[in-house]
């Protein structure tokens, strides 16, 4: 229960810092990559019928790996952060600090999330990519995982599993499709 | 349309051999594995609600590899050729023919299906495992892809998918959820 009603405070939404979730969202090929393997995300598309608006507007922190940041600024569509998102560079090698917009951090996976949880908020975006995710998996971080599913083989690329942890069983909270095929489909940690 | 009516003769069900549709159907963890790396598949399950009989009415030949084969016999679920469905298992070290209830072949996914397309008949289920369906990936035979998705990540296993192919479109059939968090996905190949 994240968002309760207090009783005879129906505005009243309270954010408990302990409820704050991390969901690993993710946009991915019928056969689980994120990317090709030079990093390239042509196979992803917006379904006409589809919006990110209601996740975007339940988080307010986004988590992302040093590839994944550095391959969105050499797009042109560098992450920034913003007075509602602030947004969290993971790296084991960069120096840690706020720069170019960003927060640079070389803090492990339980520390930032120990970190984070020590202040209220919204729910925190594990944007990715795969090594990331799976530090956050390994560590069993992760509370929700919400795919995007592309109908498109790609043969080969980056893996949104690259996998060896034990097994973690989840409860499928959401499945639908959308325009041109993409099947969202959305999990929650059984603990 | 593969199930035709003709006009004046609305029993009459045509089955043209260059109809037959190959299936790869399959169960899948969320990250994509079709077994554990032993081979274990204690992690798939039949939802209540959910039913074969309707795909397994719609085939009468079972494509499997020489592993599959063997592990099935293993487990004591081993796969034989029916009155209803012939079963083909491929491999490219046993010797060809029929014996233990089923056929081995050497044949290329290629000219099995070549071969097979010269009779008529129900649709053909590509059964795996992933380097077989690799394989008719690869030579791009897949008419179809159904995933039954089962709401775990295993860490590690033997990936549907094992890849290296170039891209591959295919198009939405089915979206469904089913009791206990599995969703069936089906696809037929853009062409």
């Amino acid at each position: 229960m994240r968002n309760r009603r207090i009783l005879g405070k129906p505005q009243y939404i309270a954010y408990h810092a302990s409820m704050r979730r991390l969901i690993y969202s993710v946009g991915i090929s019928l056969d689980g990559y994120i990317a090709r393997k030079n990093g390239e995300i042509d196979f992803l598309f917006m379904p006409k019928n589809f919006s990110m608006q209601p996740f975007l507007e339940s988080i307010d922190t986004i988590i992302a790996g040093r590839k994944t940041y550095e391959h969105g600024v050499k797009m042109g569509f560098g992450l920034r952060s913003t007075p509602q998102t602030r947004v969290l560079v993971c790296s084991r090698s960069a120096k840690s600090g706020v720069r170019d917009g960003v927060e640079f951090t070389r803090l492990s996976p339980a520390a930032l999330l120990r970190k984070l949880s020590k202040t209220e908020g919204k729910n925190i975006w594990l944007m990715g990519g795969g090594d990331l995710a799976n530090a956050y998996l390994k560590a069993d971080l992760v509370d929700e995982i919400h795919l995007g599913v592309l109908p498109v083989l790609l043969g080969s690329g980056l893996p949104a599993f690259p996998g060896k942890f034990p097994d973690r069983q989840f409860i499928l909270t959401e499945c639908k499709s959308y325009d041109r095929g993409m099947v969202n489909l959305n999990y929650k940690r059984e603990r």
